[in-house]
């Protein structure tokens, strides 16, 4: 084979075999086939797309190219959650303890924020103590003892992804369906969950920007993991706005504490429900998404949610006095709020311009080697529909100083409107894809 | 400027400026911007497409990546001549002795063969002596003196284009209008000839397999020399078989002293005619092609294109007395003749297939580094349309051993077809594109 026999059947439009897919990532990581070389065939794909049976087997020589966790003997209907990235998206920190709380093994390996996202690693370690670099023994023994464990790679997963994605990033070839959900599953597959949700977000401050390519996207996706034998569905939700009120590592915690205490803001709460139920009905826990839902609002409403979370702390070296009393976790030096102008109903909130400025902030990087600040951040007064009087906060600014606080105001006047007339809030859950 | 804008902005179909395309070939030639970014470039370019205005940017920045040839003290009205390249071509041994015959200085820069095609500096370097490699003092003398000269590079020619077809050639970004078109020109445009004409070969054994691919190549290519000041046409001929009878350096070397003697087959004295005539008349020497023919015609006639083919020869340290007898020239150790096996008019004459036979015979290189054998290679007897006896021979072969022979002769047994009606030969020109 010659892989620039490859790159042509793709440029024409035809597909490739099985054994061409995997030839190719073999000799890419292999080094023999060069960066080059995938960069034009990436091209090719991005303007010619690949079928269902391409993208399976791409993505599954891409979970091929490293190690293969296996949790079969501790945990053999281990579930795991994927969010295509967003803003103020702390469902993880919410949703293991819940579904581990109700008897799921939940072994989750997360990454960090870049860009306008947050990352749930760096929510993690915003509390003291808490560790997310466990070693495999750790990671195992945790799923174990607690049934549940939330950490960064402790595998050397996917590598051809990581590889393919660093040259994507610099070619243009980011934008294929086909490629990010192959990118995406690689590691899901080699991670070893028997059932996934994904959570595909659609709108300004998401990688998907309508709905049409977010369906896409969760569609190949599910028939993705669905070809490799696992249990897979995926819900479109809405990146319109932020997700909760807090944007920010700690301010993050905060919210997810009080949604498990049940006092959250609906939409995080809803979201947490509805992904969770999906989850139980694929490991099949329950029939029906509704009765999983009732099983997982009783785990919260008995505190046996929340008693999960504080094991979970303390399983990874959190200080669980100050998740037990939030006001001992640190702040932000300089904490502003952003007054309305006029009054009115929210009709706009730029999600991806607050992740922006949160990131601005130092609650976000925009290089890889950036560090975060855990204190900073974002927190929204209102969401859309709601009403505000004019001079009343539209937003907090938590910010390392008076400075960087006044920038951010400044940036964020025009990233919240404001009608005169009655504005609905936009609905959370826009679909649900299933095999 | 960040190469990743520009590739995503031809992605999605945009319009590169001539910034963007001059920023980006500086780029890529100082090693700034990477293959693979130029790779996902080229194949964003095949796949999208460039208006003649990009290709133009491109073209003129390719030529402008090395040293620009000026001939502007000696020759301010050099013509050149370009063929896309097929089998049998020896216009260019004919063409430039004629052409300087008449008043016009031919300044030429030529290739060596690869694949199925033959190159004119092997051709030339077939005839004892005979040296191609000179210096720039050489060519520029040569031109002074003779009014001709036929080179390699004598320059830094176009080092960009250089660099950018290594890398199509290993990432399936060959087949674009636009590429090809800029790759062409650019070497022309460097140059330095003020009217050139160039001979798009059309079919089999050509690149361009099609009328409708080798009209929009030639199209782009006038329009390109025409935005770039000089004066361009372009004829579109036939490659459905080989030009004239002989392929193979020193049987070409022949074929071409006996058409400068008024004796060579028909369709390669057309079409020598038919270039020379365009270049007479984009030069400003004849106001039609008619009158241009019938001044080429007469230098023929008068042994005045003979005697510039006897000084070029003798300028570029050619033995004159192999070509003033050419019984004199060297001879392969076999010849046999492939004879019809039934009585019929030819109705094909596989180009392609005869090309690679006489590669394969040793007439030409299947990878550059390669060496020709000057003797060997294939005669054809008759051309589609003529009529053979059964027994009578359809080609010679030229062969450096029986073993070779008889190996080509199985080959070409099924590349000459036979019909028992009567069969038309082919037009040889298809097209003229002008301005």
């Amino acid at each position: 084979m010659r892989a620039v026999d490859l790159i042509i059947k793709k440029r024409d439009g035809g597909t490739l075999s099985s054994d061409e897919i995997s030839w190719l990532i073999r000799g890419y990581t292999a080094g023999e086939v060069a960066d080059y070389q995938m960069a034009a065939w990436a091209m090719a794909v991005v303007l010619r797309g690949m079928d269902d049976r391409e993208t399976t087997d791409l993505t599954l020589a891409m979970a091929a190219s490293g190690d293969q966790f296996d949790l079969g003997d501790i945990a053999p209907n281990a579930v795991d959650k994927h969010s295509t990235g967003g803003v103020g998206d702390k469902t993880s920190l919410v949703l293991g303890p819940l579904l581990a709380s109700v008897g799921l093994q939940v072994a989750k390996m997360s990454g960090r924020g870049l860009g306008f996202t947050g990352g749930t690693l760096d929510k993690l370690e915003a509390i003291p103590g808490m560790r997310v670099d466990l070693s495999q023994a750790e990671f195992r023994r945790a799923v174990q003892e607690i049934g549940m464990v939330i950490a960064g790679q402790t595998a050397d997963l996917a590598p051809a992804d990581k590889q393919l994605y660093a040259l994507r990033d610099v070619t243009g070839t980011v934008e294929s369906i086909p490629l990010i959900a192959a990118s995406i599953m690689s590691k899901k597959l080699a991670a070893g969950a028997h059932s996934i949700v994904l959570d595909v977000k659609v709108g300004g401050g998401a990688f998907m920007k309508t709905l049409e390519q977010a369906r896409e996207l969760a569609q190949t996706m599910v028939r993705i993991g669905t070809l490799a034998g696992r249990n897979v569905s995926a819900l479109l939700s809405t990146m319109e706005q932020p997700l909760g009120l807090a944007v920010g590592n700690i301010l993050e915690v905060r919210e997810a504490i009080a949604t498990l205490h049940g006092n959250g803001p609906s939409d995080l709460h809803d979201l947490c429900l509805d992904l969770g139920a999906q989850l139980l009905v694929l490991a099949g826990k329950d029939r029906s998404a509704r009765t999983a839902r009732t099983r997982l609002e009783g785990a919260l409403m008995s505190g046996q949610a929340w008693r999960k979370f504080r094991q979970f702390i303390i399983q990874q070296g959190g200080d669980v006095a100050t998740v037990d009393d939030p006001s001992r976790l640190p702040v932000a030096p300089v904490v502003i709020a952003l007054p309305a102008p006029s009054g009115g109903f929210i009709d706009r909130i730029d999600a991806l311009e607050i992740g922006l400025v949160a990131a601005e902030l130092g609650a976000g990087r925009s290089r890889k080697e950036d560090t975060v600040d855990p204190t900073v951040g974002l927190v929204l007064a209102a969401k859309i529909g709601d009403y505000v009087e004019a001079g009343e906060p539209l937003i907090h600014i938590h910010a390392a100083n008076q400075a960087a606080a006044t920038a951010a105001a400044e940036r964020l006047a025009s990233a919240i409107g404001l009608s005169a007339t009655h504005v609905a809030a936009p609905p959370l859950v826009l679909d649900v894809v299933t095999k």
